[in-house]
């Protein structure tokens, strides 16, 4: 049972545990909070608006028992909370787990196999965890039919539709429209930057690699943004606040949007990565701004592209990797145009794949 | 002809047109903007490595002729800018056209007749125009068959799939798992903050509309944000740098997301817009953090209610509007659940649209 104190003012509940355990609580946030069937839709849904709770909103009384604690509001609204939920109030919400990593990792990939995975259950919850944790994930031992890449994807969300089609075919092509249809070696990059909202999961599937070469890489953008962070300051500010923008186009499409390199939050903790030195437009700056970003992304792109950071392996006939498309870079070494490489790939987004997560880890 | 001076140190071109306009372009970014076929593949992406670029890049010599200015590295490497192009580069681009709103927009409403937007050609980009400038736009006129919203988001883009299908139908129903499922009157919000990334579009066509009551409401939440960023700069702040979790939750579904109400981009600009009581989670603040979250929240809340700024009209069987669903906030009086009331909405996305509007506009 906890101790109640409410100020003079009733505007603050303070709460102590026997366990030591102490939470000031605002009126407001104690009203906004309420959960009975008034203020609570059973959905779970708020039915309270909460700009509708007076300024002057303050506490009558608050009394604990074992159970509960009751407060009454100074407009005559009764609200109940239960003990331990308000006692978990107090700490602040356990981040979401994230893992940075290097190319080490090789020693511990977070694989699959895909008979184990689309049996749902455990293994699908292990392989999602692993892709919220670390922001890729590898399935291996699937079939090389044509459209395996989407059944993937709707294993746990929502294919993400493009211009691209709800599936596209990776492998050389006479004429390409797009580099990745080509032989040429990528350097590691995010897809897409030019779309708005950015895909934020990215698959993709191998139905044949008889061609030299066309190894995958991925890199964690994450990691090597933090360490841009420690390493070179000045560097990381000019790349999280000089916007530039990223432009497709061809016969019937024509997609642009503007974006920062390293995309920051409110609390200037990371949020995205976006580089792909293939549809980034040159930024018009002053010739003193222009020495400073281009110096600034150079030692990006290099870090990005380092032995220390790049994991390299080769996706064989049946395997699948997905990515984190904010996080994790992905790339690849030239491959021959002689023997065939032919790789399927989809979009998707990360809201499904975590209410998947969510649900399999009730 | 443009006259053309190298700084002593190679690092600048300083570019003098006749009809005094004038340019300083840094090594760097001429080196990553040459347009030869060796940096540029045909499909107009970028084949030079812009990380690769030397750091001491520099300029051996620079001439203009009519057309053109040509370019010699110290690498050795030649590039020729058209003039006309790099004339160009000497303004900032222009920003994508934004018109801000209150309601007397009701007397200009960017309005087409659904006949006239499905045979595309100017209408559809007339209509796409306005929702790119004020965030929404209305169609009148059309079949009140179901399926119709999807097939309207298709003329211009692709349908955004969830856990609530590619279409979901809004009417009142027994044991609602979603407020939207009731005849409850809701605030202007916006959909699906809880989702990551938030969808940016959101179509409602009208089936049926025989109920009492059941009117939309329409808001701007780019203008009431930069009223309150005028009228109450520190109430703007404390919106813009508080993180608040979004939830939904159902039987087979669990959605998060931490967002902050105001979210800017890199230069303190507006970028979106996420208002929704129904499934904001309370923040845990310390008491006096959470007195000035409440008052800016009920400030912002209070401005996006007034009647200055509510656009309100009524769908009839037929009509269907669209908003940028990060920036326009739509809402809908209360409805009796005699008569019936039978809309269909689903989400798209920003891109897809600007990429119809830019074609339709080449």
């Amino acid at each position: 049972m906890a101790t109640t104190t409410v100020t003079p003012d009733g505007r603050t509940l303070a709460l102590g545990w026997p366990d030591g355990r102490e939470g000031r609580f605002h009126a407001a946030w104690l009203r906004d909070s309420c959960p009975c069937p008034e203020c609570r839709h059973p959905s779970g849904q708020r039915l309270l608006d909460s700009v509708a709770i007076p300024d002057d909103v303050a506490l009558a009384s608050a009394t604990a028992g074992n159970r509960a604690v009751d407060v009454v509001f100074t407009d005559g609204h009764e609200a109940s909370f239960d003990d331990g939920w308000l006692g978990e109030q107090v700490a602040p919400p356990a981040p979401r787990p994230r893992r940075l990593w290097d190319a080490e990792i090789a020693q511990e990939l977070p694989v699959e196999r895909y008979e184990d995975v689309t049996a749902a259950g455990e293994a699908l919850r292990r392989w999602l965890a692993a892709v919220d944790e670390l922001g890729f994930g590898l399935l291996t031992g699937g079939p090389t039919e044509p459209g395996t890449v989407t059944r993937v994807a709707e294993l746990f969300g929502y294919v993400r539709e493009t211009n691209y089609g709800r599936l596209f075919d990776v492998r050389s092509v006479i004429d390409a429209t797009n580099l990745a249809y080509t032989g040429l070696g990528l350097g590691p990059h995010t897809d897409n930057p030019y779309r708005d909202p950015t895909p934020t999961l990215q698959l993709l599937h191998c139905l044949s690699s008889s061609a030299g070469g066309g190894e995958n890489t991925l890199v964690d953008g994450f990691r090597v943004g933090e360490e841009l962070r420690s390493s070179d300051p000045a560097a990381f500010e000019v790349l999280a606040r000089t916007p530039i923008r990223f432009r497709y186009s061809d016969g019937d499409t024509e997609l642009e949007a503007e974006r920062t390199v390293l995309e920051l939050n409110e609390r200037d903790e990371l949020r995205a990565i976006h580089f792909n030195t293939r549809s980034a437009v040159p930024p018009r700056l002053e010739p003193e701004a222009a020495a400073a970003f281009y110096s600034a992304y150079r030692t990006f792109g290099r870090l990005l592209g380092s032995a220390e950071h790049v994991l390299q392996f080769k996706l064989e006939p049946g395997d699948l990797f997905i990515v984190d498309n904010e996080r994790v870079l992905h790339g690849r070494t030239g491959y021959s145009e002689a023997g065939e490489r032919h790789l399927q790939g989809c979009y998707a987004d990360r809201d499904g794949l975590r209410s998947r997560l969510a649900v399999l880890s009730r």
